[in-house]
């Protein structure tokens, strides 16, 4: 979107439209009751909160997604759809505070990597798929995900992740404010196809932290890529979920922390 | 922390150790009561929570802090202090409730931009400073920070918060997982050490979304400085808190979205 600013260059000031990144809060709702309120990019909603409903453990599987629904949140919102509204499939059942209280205290059993570990391992399991990728093709990946990126090169505030299959086609790629964000539309929409993600590898743009390799395993990713470094947290996870974590994937290197074995 | 991971470079295989930034869960308690878990960087934690408990609205100022104090969870976190308690100066009050909401829905009444700026305007008035700065201070404050950031450089992997005063002296420097609480840590530290911020300039590594300009309304904080982008929302909260919102902040030039005139 266009911002007039100001720009001063070699102490000369002048005014100048520059394109800025959408940032509007979405309120995720199920079954009509409020559940989380995020920030994100408008655009692929409906992905984003199909994505986030799987990621965070509120379904287990498309079959229990019902229907999603984007809509106004008040007559005051006139011109902006920040809610989407998910219906259950007819038998799958939802406790909101469960999801609430992992949201607020996502470790509350006790506080340190091992206990988020311990709480994850009651929505995931390790990830036993045998998938075996060449190391030429992950260090194409990167180009086709630069290449299939529309606004980061204009606002410089905008995170990518892109999901590709074993041969290293790019099945889907979303941007978003959110880090977050980007992999739940990503997977949001691999999850709305009901494409298998067994032999999947997701690529983000910037690092891997805890919570993206949480996505990962919840969503049965056997391999997680990104341009920048990891946590240690991530490795960690990545190594107890049997998920391989490969960071600094840039030119013809990379560095592989976790399950190297699918590498070839 | 050092890791052992494999690097592929050039099709040949290695070990090596790589140093990876540490991302471990903070409880953050006030006066006994869970209120949020964070993944971040062990260090600074007093700082953190302090910062976090003015940004988030749990004090008004550093005269309603009483105690922090730092603790294991329970007798299975031997090795980790991953609490921090604090616990108020007699005569405030707080009621966690109140902040829980906030954080599960920020803006629950009502999902627009709009309404955010609304909600913030409970806890943060509008920037009267009128402090006045030389863009050629502000252009020196990047080198300056990267200057005193200690682990970035290894890991690739932690975004960094400066404040400086208006003469571009660097009062202190905080580094984390999570850019939001790279930002709490360093207004912590001003705010136990009872440091006015009403003449502070705030620079972060990254880009500027809505939460990092939240806190800085709330601290007061009159200048904001970043790298790189900014959000639609970012410049929607700096214009109607009269922040002086600058990015892009590179070499000899800088874009100024709001509140140009402190700029001289």
């Amino acid at each position: 979107m266009g911002r007039t600013i100001l720009r001063i260059q070699q102490g000369r000031r002048l005014e100048a439209d520059d394109w800025v990144v959408v940032e509007e809060p979405l309120e995720i709702r199920v079954e009509g009751e409020s559940l989380a309120v995020i920030m994100r990019t408008p655009g692929h909603d409906i992905e984003l909160a199909a994505g986030f409903a799987l990621t965070e453990g509120v379904v287990r599987s498309v079959s229990e997604l019902g229907t999603l629904r984007q809509c106004r949140s008040g007559p005051k919102d006139a011109d902006s759809l920040n809610v989407v509204d998910i219906r259950l499939a007819p038998g799958a059942s939802f406790r909101p505070e469960t999801l609430r209280r992992n949201l607020i205290a996502s470790a509350a059993c006790g506080l340190c990597g091992k206990a988020s570990l311990e709480a994850l391992a009651t929505q995931a399991r390790r990830i036993g798929s045998g998938t075996r990728v060449r190391h030429e093709v992950l260090e194409a990946l990167p180009g086709r995900l630069l290449g299939s990126q529309s606004t980061f090169e204009r606002t410089g505030a905008l995170h990518a992740a892109g999901i590709f299959d074993a041969a290293g086609t790019l099945r889907v790629c979303r941007e978003d404010v959110g880090r977050h964000n980007a992999v739940d539309k990503a997977i949001g929409r691999c999850l709305l196809d009901e494409a298998g993600l067994d032999e999947a590898i997701l690529l983000v743009s910037g690092r891997t932290s805890f919570e993206i390799l949480q996505k990962a395993a919840v969503a049965g990713i056997p391999i997680v890529c990104a341009i920048s470094g990891p946590t240690t947290l991530a490795i960690e996870t990545a190594r107890a979920f049997n998920i391989t974590l490969i960071n600094f994937l840039r030119g013809q290197g990379m560095n592989i922390a976790s399950a190297a074995e699918r590498i070839v």
